[in-house]
Protein backbone atom coordinates (compact mmCIF):
# COMPACT_ATOMS: atom_id res chain seq x y z
CA UNK A 1 0.00 0.00 0.00
CA UNK A 2 1.74 3.39 -0.96
CA UNK A 3 2.12 5.49 1.77
CA UNK A 4 -0.27 8.60 1.96
CA UNK A 5 1.34 11.88 0.60
CA UNK A 6 2.80 13.91 3.01
CA UNK A 7 2.43 17.10 1.32
CA UNK A 8 -0.67 18.59 -0.39
CA UNK A 9 -0.78 18.29 -3.68
CA UNK A 10 -2.18 21.58 -4.64
CA UNK A 11 0.22 23.41 -3.17
CA UNK A 12 3.09 21.80 -4.77
CA UNK A 13 1.47 21.92 -8.48
CA UNK A 14 1.00 25.87 -8.09
CA UNK A 15 4.28 26.05 -6.83
CA UNK A 16 5.41 24.35 -9.81
CA UNK A 17 3.53 26.18 -12.22
CA UNK A 18 4.73 29.61 -11.03
CA UNK A 19 8.61 28.87 -11.84
CA UNK A 20 7.64 27.22 -15.22
CA UNK A 21 5.56 30.24 -16.01
CA UNK A 22 8.85 32.38 -14.77
CA UNK A 23 11.33 29.97 -16.35
CA UNK A 24 10.19 28.21 -19.46
CA UNK A 25 9.90 24.37 -19.19
CA UNK A 26 13.94 24.03 -20.71
CA UNK A 27 15.63 26.89 -18.29
CA UNK A 28 13.57 25.61 -15.43
CA UNK A 29 15.78 22.60 -13.16
CA UNK A 30 15.14 19.75 -10.57
CA UNK A 31 16.66 22.28 -8.27
CA UNK A 32 14.11 24.75 -9.46
CA UNK A 33 11.07 22.88 -8.56
CA UNK A 34 12.47 21.55 -5.19
CA UNK A 35 13.48 24.67 -3.66
CA UNK A 36 10.04 26.57 -5.18
CA UNK A 37 7.80 23.38 -3.73
CA UNK A 38 10.17 22.26 -0.53
CA UNK A 39 9.98 18.65 -1.51
CA UNK A 40 12.81 16.47 -2.46
CA UNK A 41 13.29 15.05 -6.25
CA UNK A 42 11.14 11.83 -5.12
CA UNK A 43 8.73 13.39 -3.61
CA UNK A 44 7.98 15.84 -6.83
CA UNK A 45 8.70 13.05 -9.18
CA UNK A 46 6.92 10.31 -7.34
CA UNK A 47 3.70 12.34 -7.06
CA UNK A 48 3.66 13.55 -10.60
CA UNK A 49 6.34 11.50 -12.68
CA UNK A 50 8.71 13.24 -14.27
CA UNK A 51 9.45 17.32 -15.23
CA UNK A 52 7.56 16.62 -18.71
CA UNK A 53 4.67 15.29 -16.79
CA UNK A 54 4.65 17.98 -13.88
CA UNK A 55 5.14 20.08 -16.42
CA UNK A 56 1.87 19.12 -18.37
CA UNK A 57 -0.21 18.91 -15.06
CA UNK A 58 1.10 22.22 -14.18
CA UNK A 59 0.40 23.93 -17.58
CA UNK A 60 -3.42 22.26 -17.31
CA UNK A 61 -3.88 23.75 -14.11
CA UNK A 62 -3.10 27.02 -15.29
CA UNK A 63 -5.15 26.74 -18.01
CA UNK A 64 -8.22 25.73 -16.30
CA UNK A 65 -7.83 28.82 -13.99
CA UNK A 66 -7.25 31.08 -17.11
CA UNK A 67 -9.82 29.73 -19.01
CA UNK A 68 -12.48 30.23 -15.84
CA UNK A 69 -11.29 33.76 -15.50
CA UNK A 70 -12.00 34.42 -18.91
CA UNK A 71 -15.40 33.18 -19.16
CA UNK A 72 -16.23 35.18 -15.92
CA UNK A 73 -14.75 38.70 -17.20
CA UNK A 74 -16.18 37.97 -20.52
CA UNK A 75 -19.77 38.15 -18.98
CA UNK A 76 -19.25 40.90 -16.66
CA UNK A 77 -21.44 43.99 -17.63
CA UNK A 78 -21.53 45.18 -21.28
CA UNK A 79 -19.79 43.10 -23.83
CA UNK A 80 -17.95 46.57 -24.81
CA UNK A 81 -16.54 46.97 -21.59
CA UNK A 82 -15.88 43.49 -20.57
CA UNK A 83 -13.59 43.38 -23.66
CA UNK A 84 -11.88 46.52 -22.47
CA UNK A 85 -11.65 45.06 -18.86
CA UNK A 86 -10.29 41.88 -20.48
CA UNK A 87 -7.99 43.37 -22.54
CA UNK A 88 -6.57 46.26 -19.99
CA UNK A 89 -6.18 43.54 -17.69
CA UNK A 90 -3.47 42.17 -19.49
CA UNK A 91 -1.38 45.74 -19.64
CA UNK A 92 -2.13 46.36 -15.87
CA UNK A 93 -1.53 43.66 -14.25
CA UNK A 94 2.08 43.44 -15.79
CA UNK A 95 3.15 44.95 -12.05
CA UNK A 96 2.14 42.08 -10.29
CA UNK A 97 5.48 39.95 -10.73
CA UNK A 98 3.14 36.86 -11.47
CA UNK A 99 1.90 38.43 -14.95
CA UNK A 100 4.98 39.66 -15.78
CA UNK A 101 5.08 36.46 -17.01
CA UNK A 102 2.61 36.52 -19.77
CA UNK A 103 0.57 34.26 -20.92
CA UNK A 104 2.18 30.67 -20.37
CA UNK A 105 0.11 29.49 -23.41
CA UNK A 106 1.85 32.47 -25.16
CA UNK A 107 5.21 31.46 -24.15
CA UNK A 108 4.49 27.53 -24.46
CA UNK A 109 3.49 29.00 -28.23
CA UNK A 110 6.95 30.03 -28.55
CA UNK A 111 8.96 27.24 -26.73
CA UNK A 112 7.80 24.11 -27.16
CA UNK A 113 4.51 23.99 -29.21
CA UNK A 114 6.96 24.10 -32.71
CA UNK A 115 8.60 20.74 -31.61
CA UNK A 116 6.08 18.79 -28.99
CA UNK A 117 2.45 17.95 -30.21
CA UNK A 118 0.69 17.95 -27.00
CA UNK A 119 1.69 21.30 -26.20
CA UNK A 120 1.00 22.23 -29.58
CA UNK A 121 -2.31 21.15 -28.97
CA UNK A 122 -2.88 22.55 -25.85
CA UNK A 123 -1.73 26.12 -27.87
CA UNK A 124 -3.83 25.64 -30.50
CA UNK A 125 -7.33 25.03 -28.18
CA UNK A 126 -6.66 27.88 -25.81
CA UNK A 127 -6.26 30.44 -28.86
CA UNK A 128 -9.31 28.97 -30.30
CA UNK A 129 -11.13 28.97 -26.63
CA UNK A 130 -10.13 32.70 -26.50
CA UNK A 131 -11.41 33.36 -30.23
CA UNK A 132 -14.68 31.20 -29.65
CA UNK A 133 -15.11 33.31 -26.08
CA UNK A 134 -14.76 36.88 -27.53
CA UNK A 135 -16.93 35.95 -30.81
CA UNK A 136 -19.40 35.24 -28.44
CA UNK A 137 -18.93 38.53 -26.25
CA UNK A 138 -18.60 40.27 -29.66
CA UNK A 139 -21.85 39.28 -30.80
CA UNK A 140 -23.90 39.80 -27.43
CA UNK A 141 -22.40 43.49 -28.03
CA UNK A 142 -24.04 43.81 -31.70
CA UNK A 143 -27.48 42.82 -30.09
CA UNK A 144 -27.03 45.12 -27.27
CA UNK A 145 -25.72 47.70 -29.01
CA UNK A 146 -22.53 48.37 -27.08
CA UNK A 147 -20.90 46.97 -30.02
CA UNK A 148 -21.13 49.32 -32.90
CA UNK A 149 -19.45 47.56 -35.84
CA UNK A 150 -21.29 45.85 -38.31
CA UNK A 151 -18.08 43.03 -38.93
CA UNK A 152 -18.77 39.47 -38.65
CA UNK A 153 -18.18 38.98 -34.84
CA UNK A 154 -15.61 36.10 -35.75
CA UNK A 155 -13.80 38.05 -37.77
CA UNK A 156 -13.33 40.82 -35.21
CA UNK A 157 -12.71 38.17 -32.69
CA UNK A 158 -9.32 37.03 -34.71
CA UNK A 159 -7.96 40.18 -35.01
CA UNK A 160 -8.09 40.22 -30.69
CA UNK A 161 -6.77 36.90 -30.45
CA UNK A 162 -3.58 38.05 -32.52
CA UNK A 163 -3.48 41.26 -30.25
CA UNK A 164 -3.65 38.71 -27.36
CA UNK A 165 -0.22 37.03 -27.82
CA UNK A 166 1.38 40.23 -28.73
CA UNK A 167 0.76 42.04 -25.73
CA UNK A 168 1.45 39.05 -23.93
CA UNK A 169 5.03 38.88 -25.57
CA UNK A 170 5.28 42.76 -25.11
CA UNK A 171 4.68 42.68 -21.63
CA UNK A 172 6.59 39.78 -20.54
CA UNK A 173 9.57 41.61 -22.56
CA UNK A 174 8.92 44.87 -20.49
CA UNK A 175 7.91 47.05 -23.21
CA UNK A 176 6.22 50.68 -21.54
CA UNK A 177 2.74 50.83 -20.64
CA UNK A 178 2.00 53.99 -22.40
CA UNK A 179 2.86 51.97 -25.49
CA UNK A 180 0.73 49.33 -25.21
CA UNK A 181 -2.42 51.89 -24.21
CA UNK A 182 -2.01 53.41 -27.10
CA UNK A 183 -2.20 50.04 -29.15
CA UNK A 184 -5.39 48.90 -27.15
CA UNK A 185 -7.17 52.25 -27.63
CA UNK A 186 -7.14 51.82 -31.50
CA UNK A 187 -7.82 48.09 -31.02
CA UNK A 188 -10.91 49.00 -28.97
CA UNK A 189 -12.16 51.67 -32.04
CA UNK A 190 -12.39 48.87 -34.25
CA UNK A 191 -15.52 47.82 -32.39
CA UNK A 192 -17.02 51.28 -32.86
CA UNK A 193 -16.85 51.52 -37.01
CA UNK B 1 50.32 33.16 -34.20
CA UNK B 2 47.17 32.28 -34.19
CA UNK B 3 46.38 29.50 -37.11
CA UNK B 4 44.33 31.11 -40.37
CA UNK B 5 40.70 30.40 -39.92
CA UNK B 6 39.92 27.05 -42.04
CA UNK B 7 36.29 27.95 -42.02
CA UNK B 8 34.04 30.13 -43.73
CA UNK B 9 33.07 32.28 -40.15
CA UNK B 10 30.05 33.96 -42.03
CA UNK B 11 28.44 30.71 -43.39
CA UNK B 12 28.78 28.68 -39.77
CA UNK B 13 27.57 31.96 -37.83
CA UNK B 14 24.51 31.57 -40.02
CA UNK B 15 24.06 27.38 -39.39
CA UNK B 16 24.30 28.25 -35.98
CA UNK B 17 21.77 31.06 -36.36
CA UNK B 18 19.09 28.76 -37.81
CA UNK B 19 19.62 26.41 -34.74
CA UNK B 20 19.32 29.21 -32.12
CA UNK B 21 16.14 30.52 -34.22
CA UNK B 22 14.06 27.36 -34.62
CA UNK B 23 15.01 25.61 -31.38
CA UNK B 24 15.83 28.74 -29.32
CA UNK B 25 18.79 29.22 -26.69
CA UNK B 26 18.16 26.54 -23.85
CA UNK B 27 17.14 23.61 -26.22
CA UNK B 28 19.98 24.16 -28.54
CA UNK B 29 23.01 21.68 -27.51
CA UNK B 30 26.41 22.00 -28.52
CA UNK B 31 26.36 19.15 -30.60
CA UNK B 32 23.68 20.54 -32.16
CA UNK B 33 26.12 23.59 -33.37
CA UNK B 34 28.75 20.93 -34.19
CA UNK B 35 25.74 19.44 -36.51
CA UNK B 36 24.99 22.48 -38.20
CA UNK B 37 27.97 24.14 -39.13
CA UNK B 38 30.34 20.76 -39.28
CA UNK B 39 32.31 22.23 -36.91
CA UNK B 40 34.07 20.95 -34.07
CA UNK B 41 33.65 22.16 -30.49
CA UNK B 42 36.96 23.82 -30.45
CA UNK B 43 37.04 25.58 -33.78
CA UNK B 44 33.30 26.76 -32.73
CA UNK B 45 33.68 28.06 -29.56
CA UNK B 46 37.38 29.24 -30.62
CA UNK B 47 35.91 31.51 -33.37
CA UNK B 48 32.98 32.39 -31.37
CA UNK B 49 33.37 32.31 -27.43
CA UNK B 50 31.20 30.22 -25.71
CA UNK B 51 27.57 29.64 -26.20
CA UNK B 52 25.99 32.49 -25.03
CA UNK B 53 28.64 34.74 -27.22
CA UNK B 54 28.09 32.75 -30.29
CA UNK B 55 24.49 32.99 -29.76
CA UNK B 56 24.42 37.08 -29.28
CA UNK B 57 26.81 36.87 -32.41
CA UNK B 58 24.23 34.80 -34.65
CA UNK B 59 21.14 37.02 -33.09
CA UNK B 60 22.98 40.50 -33.93
CA UNK B 61 23.18 38.99 -37.67
CA UNK B 62 19.85 38.15 -37.44
CA UNK B 63 18.61 41.37 -36.35
CA UNK B 64 21.06 43.43 -39.02
CA UNK B 65 19.47 41.17 -41.96
CA UNK B 66 15.84 41.67 -40.64
CA UNK B 67 15.98 45.26 -40.23
CA UNK B 68 17.27 46.22 -43.49
CA UNK B 69 15.07 43.71 -44.77
CA UNK B 70 12.03 46.04 -43.02
CA UNK B 71 13.47 49.49 -44.25
CA UNK B 72 13.24 47.85 -48.48
CA UNK B 73 10.00 47.00 -47.76
CA UNK B 74 8.56 49.80 -46.23
CA UNK B 75 9.72 51.69 -48.71
CA UNK B 76 8.01 50.01 -51.92
CA UNK B 77 5.03 51.66 -53.30
CA UNK B 78 2.48 53.11 -51.40
CA UNK B 79 2.76 53.23 -47.67
CA UNK B 80 -0.51 51.66 -47.61
CA UNK B 81 0.83 48.62 -50.21
CA UNK B 82 4.15 48.31 -48.28
CA UNK B 83 2.45 48.09 -44.99
CA UNK B 84 0.11 44.99 -46.45
CA UNK B 85 3.61 43.63 -48.03
CA UNK B 86 5.02 43.41 -44.53
CA UNK B 87 2.53 42.08 -42.53
CA UNK B 88 1.19 40.06 -45.51
CA UNK B 89 4.69 38.06 -45.80
CA UNK B 90 4.67 36.95 -41.91
CA UNK B 91 1.60 34.75 -43.20
CA UNK B 92 2.68 33.89 -46.20
CA UNK B 93 6.68 33.18 -45.61
CA UNK B 94 4.97 30.84 -42.92
CA UNK B 95 5.34 28.03 -45.45
CA UNK B 96 9.21 28.42 -45.75
CA UNK B 97 10.39 26.00 -43.05
CA UNK B 98 12.76 29.05 -42.06
CA UNK B 99 10.01 31.89 -41.54
CA UNK B 100 7.79 28.99 -39.71
CA UNK B 101 10.16 29.95 -36.74
CA UNK B 102 8.77 33.20 -36.49
CA UNK B 103 10.61 36.24 -35.39
CA UNK B 104 13.56 35.50 -33.37
CA UNK B 105 13.20 38.70 -31.42
CA UNK B 106 9.62 37.68 -31.10
CA UNK B 107 11.07 34.48 -29.33
CA UNK B 108 13.63 35.93 -27.31
CA UNK B 109 11.08 38.59 -26.04
CA UNK B 110 9.53 35.04 -24.45
CA UNK B 111 12.81 33.26 -23.76
CA UNK B 112 15.77 35.53 -22.21
CA UNK B 113 14.77 38.78 -22.09
CA UNK B 114 12.70 38.53 -18.41
CA UNK B 115 16.04 37.08 -17.50
CA UNK B 116 18.88 38.62 -19.49
CA UNK B 117 19.72 42.53 -19.65
CA UNK B 118 21.40 42.26 -22.37
CA UNK B 119 18.87 40.20 -24.59
CA UNK B 120 16.10 42.44 -22.95
CA UNK B 121 17.44 45.27 -24.82
CA UNK B 122 18.08 43.83 -27.97
CA UNK B 123 14.57 42.85 -27.97
CA UNK B 124 13.38 46.37 -27.07
CA UNK B 125 15.08 48.11 -29.55
CA UNK B 126 14.14 46.26 -32.25
CA UNK B 127 10.08 46.71 -31.21
CA UNK B 128 11.09 50.55 -30.73
CA UNK B 129 12.89 49.97 -34.26
CA UNK B 130 9.90 48.73 -35.86
CA UNK B 131 7.66 51.10 -34.46
CA UNK B 132 10.17 54.18 -35.46
CA UNK B 133 9.84 52.42 -39.00
CA UNK B 134 5.94 51.84 -39.24
CA UNK B 135 5.28 55.56 -37.86
CA UNK B 136 7.27 56.92 -40.71
CA UNK B 137 5.36 55.20 -43.37
CA UNK B 138 2.41 56.14 -42.19
CA UNK B 139 2.81 59.36 -42.06
CA UNK B 140 4.52 58.99 -45.94
CA UNK B 141 0.84 57.11 -46.42
CA UNK B 142 -0.96 60.10 -45.11
CA UNK B 143 0.97 62.96 -46.50
CA UNK B 144 0.57 61.05 -50.18
CA UNK B 145 -3.38 59.77 -48.82
CA UNK B 146 -2.49 56.50 -49.35
CA UNK B 147 -3.50 55.97 -45.85
CA UNK B 148 -6.49 57.88 -45.04
CA UNK B 149 -6.73 57.63 -41.19
CA UNK B 150 -6.11 61.19 -39.33
CA UNK B 151 -4.98 59.49 -36.45
CA UNK B 152 -1.47 60.42 -35.22
CA UNK B 153 0.86 58.02 -37.11
CA UNK B 154 2.65 56.95 -33.74
CA UNK B 155 -0.45 55.75 -32.26
CA UNK B 156 -1.26 53.93 -35.41
CA UNK B 157 2.36 52.05 -35.29
CA UNK B 158 1.78 51.07 -31.89
CA UNK B 159 -1.50 49.17 -32.51
CA UNK B 160 1.02 47.58 -35.71
CA UNK B 161 3.80 46.75 -32.93
CA UNK B 162 1.55 44.73 -31.33
CA UNK B 163 0.05 43.28 -33.78
CA UNK B 164 3.57 41.93 -34.91
CA UNK B 165 4.98 39.99 -32.60
CA UNK B 166 1.02 38.45 -31.89
CA UNK B 167 1.55 36.78 -35.98
CA UNK B 168 4.61 35.95 -35.42
CA UNK B 169 3.85 33.95 -32.04
CA UNK B 170 0.49 32.03 -33.82
CA UNK B 171 2.62 31.63 -36.70
CA UNK B 172 4.90 29.66 -34.75
CA UNK B 173 2.54 27.55 -32.96
CA UNK B 174 1.38 26.67 -36.40
CA UNK B 175 -2.05 28.94 -36.54
CA UNK B 176 -3.95 28.14 -39.72
CA UNK B 177 -3.89 31.03 -42.58
CA UNK B 178 -7.32 31.83 -42.41
CA UNK B 179 -7.71 33.26 -39.15
CA UNK B 180 -4.41 35.59 -39.43
CA UNK B 181 -5.63 36.72 -42.79
CA UNK B 182 -9.13 37.91 -41.35
CA UNK B 183 -7.09 39.29 -38.18
CA UNK B 184 -4.91 41.22 -40.85
CA UNK B 185 -7.68 42.15 -42.93
CA UNK B 186 -9.25 44.24 -39.90
CA UNK B 187 -6.11 45.38 -39.26
CA UNK B 188 -5.33 46.99 -42.57
CA UNK B 189 -8.90 48.68 -42.74
CA UNK B 190 -7.74 50.58 -39.22
CA UNK B 191 -5.64 52.43 -41.69
CA UNK B 192 -8.73 53.48 -43.57
CA UNK B 193 -10.81 55.25 -40.88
Amino acid sequence: MPRPLEFNPDAALNSAMRVFWNKGFEATSVVDLMQATGLSKSSLYGAFGDKRELFLTAYDAYRRDRAREMELTLKQGTAREAIEVFFCKVINDATAVEFSNGCMSTNQAVELAPHDPQVRNRVETDFQLIEDALARCIERGQKEESIKSKVEARKLARLFVVAFPGLQVMVRAGAAKPRLADALELLFATLDH
